[in-house]
């Protein structure tokens, strides 16, 4: 028995005193979403959709963008549905509750179920009505666990049918997708899906995501991902103050961020680090595994030639897959080891781990052997072995912080043994993605639901919802609902042909990272860490309601 | 160039807006210090001195304890020196703030030398000069870099000569030693050693370890652990919050604390997992590695059975060196690779891996063989390996939390292969030791210093101090000062008999433990995590002025 399978049993989690403070926090309204009542959408231009995406989306590709306008209308009750998607980031209950308040506001009448344990539970139907008595233990909580979340995703032509007998069943004029890229485009294809059916329920997407990969013109920030900086940077800051006392370790730590280095640049800024790698910079000026070692080493003896043996290291989870020597050696190893190859029968004969090892090596372009040689051992091994069901090389189980570790203790070793280089691996992950929500985030969520209520009371499918100036206080976000067809685009991926939003990396030409990339030359012999310690929730607003440096930076 | 032998240079640090407002936080005093001038000590009876360390204290044993007194005397300007030893926690720059305010307070003419670096600055008469502008910017702030810490011991004859002439050579009327049960020791033979010369510098302790393991009659609490336990406690709540919303993981988390299981003890009562493993109660029952790992498979598989797959696993570091079967194991191992003897030539000689641990297990008796079996094999080669200066194996280089990971899901592959097990280890340790103190570690360290002061003020050394009734708000707490050797007892450490002073383990019939082990039984198959959320410095002071919980329950 799953529980997958069994209806949700919502746990009896004991609220700690800052907890039960925090359901009493009043999110703020932003001042255009003030009187919902007021508000309509007036058609504008066609979207501005990609010509590769077109033929899929033959409904959605054709409907009007719209903007703000004014209404008298009255609204009748509204069935909605929602959905969390995918990884945890705080903020989530927020959107529900925003999304609750908004639609019985809308009409008292209204209600809101949940799916359970993410799109699979659309798919199985699995639901929890979502009252006022059971959100008042979840406002302005972290987590998912009010309705649990999943990564199943509706893709086969059973799942969709399942999605629709779902919504009809549930006769729902909306459904809320609360996602990253991957979800929101699955949220274009139901919104595409039930135009195509005639099916009245509203799809409407909300960016989610603490990597903050998920960034455009029109969304300025994922939600979830304040929080998450906050929380990693209150560690960051504690283990650079821990480690200026001590003088005794280098700290490498590693961040959440795989396919982009957001994460690790707003932790840089919050905590002004001696090095922290970005993924982008190090793929724009083809930096190889190599180079990133020498970088490292380079920052150990320079320091130690002042009597430093000591300091901080930050480094996106993602770092390898950025370095073009890595990922040419990815690509020939997965090509390599593909079933049924000669290569791949050979190494299946060959049980002795250094004769693998080395038949790889003698198999190995010339361009990529160095970098595999350089490897050690396990890993190289490792990267053999185990791979994913599609016989994948899988890279992502390298921990990036360890390996640059051991190569930088392995060159330092040859070229400076007189050097002292004590190092540890420090990993900032789970523990940001359910934390209570910022302020931030407390307010961001508490408005994406309210406008996501309002674009299904008006019957609009297919959009997303952001707002524009969250640099400026509450009161002055601006409202923004965006075709999801916009941001679609067609990528290769996995060797196919795909329709995707397109992950947002670091932009080096931004202004967030040219002010990284300023200070960073004096944070790596001077130490200037900072301590911003651990979020807070009372006292003055220059603590409480502090937003993310990158943001203010890029679009402030 | 070493940074031990430069004089300081205090980094830029560039202060958060948070630590800024920590700045200007005036930790409150006892009602019993308020006026320092109206305090002195009046004689008491002997000590209750342990016979086997009476010969190593020939002075110290037979000075009178003192208890409080009235006093109208004038203090003349006092000049102390004060050393940080060992890791820091939370609360070192507090127990500088007191000391220098009060000795300010008792002449305004006092001076303040820290020396750097931990008792090495004594040994090297490295000092910095405290003043009120330096300070200005340390008080409430984590971290020991005002001054440094360090682990080097006053330990040889030249050492302690090296020490008598940096308290002469800087005219030192006292100094304060900052420091764990170790450093306390040394703190008490550095008095007996100035007394038995005649030099007037008293030598005074302050109770510090985030391990919360220097307890006893007279010491509630070593300052930094609460500290710790919130910001440990903190990861753990966000990170149960992020369990049961993904329902995914099992989470082992490692915490600090390798001698004694106070800190995963009070982080248990604060976050309510799942599991909480205490080494002390591990070795009252004799339980055996295989024992721990059946228990963790019993919790995973009755979890299951409800359809709960994931859960949180509380793991102290040195859990393994609780177990009888592993401490007999590294006791025959110590011996049988002691440095010359026929199996350490033997296995000298041996080259593979496997053949090296299968020699070991030939020799081993039948009592430790099979828990050595059980070990992992790059865990039974490292400990042949991986041997300290001494010959000794390492133990405490065992990562605990991902042995018990590995061998439970060995037990769970073989004896309930359809169960599914998805585990993630954590490791709460450096983020912990130099936070911003909370208001109670804050408060504490200040009345510490404060009373460190008085005791130099009024020529009193060789004492330690402390608080009674710290449960209690900060107002009607008690100070102590306790004769050092009162606490002083002979233990064998290394094969050696060594003046100590005992480490505090949970006392498993105490209030704490039993409250936790009358609840432990619900929260294993009923999740009630509890988020305790960041140490707030605002607002409510049921938030902001709370006070451990193991605390409250023994000593309340």
């Amino acid at each position: 028995m799953s529980i997958f399978d069994t209806d949700q049993k919502l746990p009896e989690l004991e609220l700690s005193p800052l907890q039960k403070e925090r359901l009493e926090y009043r999110p703020s309204i932003c001042d255009s979403l003030q009187n919902l009542e007021g508000i309509d959408f007036q058609e504008n231009g066609l979207p501005l959709t990609d010509a590769a995406i077109v033929p899929s989306f033959t409904q959605l590709s054709y409907r009007k963008t719209v903007i703000f306008a004014k209404s008298e209308k009255q609204c009748a009750p509204l069935k909605v549905g929602v959905v969390l998607s995918g990884g945890q980031a705080a903020g989530g209950h927020n959107v529900i509750s925003g999304l609750y308040d908004a639609l019985i506001e809308l009409n008292p009448d209204s209600t809101l179920i949940g799916f359970l344990n993410g799109p699979g539970g659309i798919i199985r139907n699995k639901t929890l009505e979502i009252t006022k008595e059971l959100l008042a233990n979840f406002r302005n909580q972290g987590g998912f666990d009010l309705i649990g979340s999943g990564r199943t995703k509706v893709e086969t032509p059973e799942q969709f049918k399942a999605a629709h007998h779902a919504v009809n069943e549930n006769e729902l004029d909306g459904l809320i997708i609360v996602g990253g890229d991957d979800s929101n485009t699955n949220a274009a294809f139901l919104a595409e899906y039930f135009y195509s059916l005639g099916c009245k329920t509203c799809v409407v997407g909300v960016p989610k995501t603490i990597d903050g990969d998920l960034q455009n013109e029109a969304i300025e920030l994922p939600f979830g991902f304040d929080t998450a900086c906050k929380t990693y940077s209150e560690i960051i800051g504690n283990i650079a103050r821990d480690c200026i006392s001590a003088k005794k370790y280098y700290y490498f730590i590693k961040l959440m961020g795989r396919s982009a280095s957001h994460i690790t640049l707003e932790c840089a800024l919050q905590s002004q680090p001696n090095l922290a790698l970005i993924g982008e910079e190090i793929e724009a000026k083809k930096m190889k595994l190599s180079d990133v070692v020498q970088q490292l080493a380079d920052l150990v003896k320079d320091r130690s030639k002042l009597g430093f043996d000591y300091g901080v290291v930050l480094v996106p989870e993602g770092i390898v897959e950025f370095m073009p020597d890595i990922r040419a050696l990815i690509l020939e190893l997965n090509k390599m080891l593909a079933r049924g190859s000669a290569d791949a029968v050979m190494l299946e004969r060959t049980f002795n781990a250094l004769d693998k090892i080395n038949y790889v090596i003698s198999k190995l372009s010339a361009e990529t052997r160095d970098s595999y040689k350089l490897l050690p051992q396990d890993i190289q091994l490792q990267l053999l072995i185990d791979r994913d069901p599609h016989g994948n090389v899988q890279v992502s189980r390298i921990d990036s912080e360890r390996l640059l570790m051991q190569l930088t203790r392995e060159l330092l070793t040859r070229t400076d043994p007189s050097i002292k280089f004590s190092c540890q691996p420090i990993f900032c992950g789970y523990e940001g993605r359910s934390s209570l929500p910022s302020n931030f985030d407390a307010n961001y969520c508490y408005n994406l639901g309210r406008l996501a209520a309002l674009l299904v009371a008006r019957k609009r499918s297919g959009f997303m919802v952001s707002f524009g100036k969250l640099a400026k206080p509450v009161d002055s976000w601006e409202p923004r609902v965006t075709p999801l067809v916009a941001m679609l685009t067609v990528e290769e991926r996995d060797g196919k042909a795909k329709v995707v939003i397109k992950k947002a990396l670091v932009d080096l030409k931004g202004k967030a990272f040219a002010d990284f990339a300023q200070k960073r030359t004096t944070w790596r012999l001077k130490d200037q860490y900072c301590q911003r310690g651990p979020i807070q929730f009372f006292g003055p607003s220059e603590l409480t309601d502090t937003v993310p440096l990158s943001l203010v930076l890029n679009r402030g």
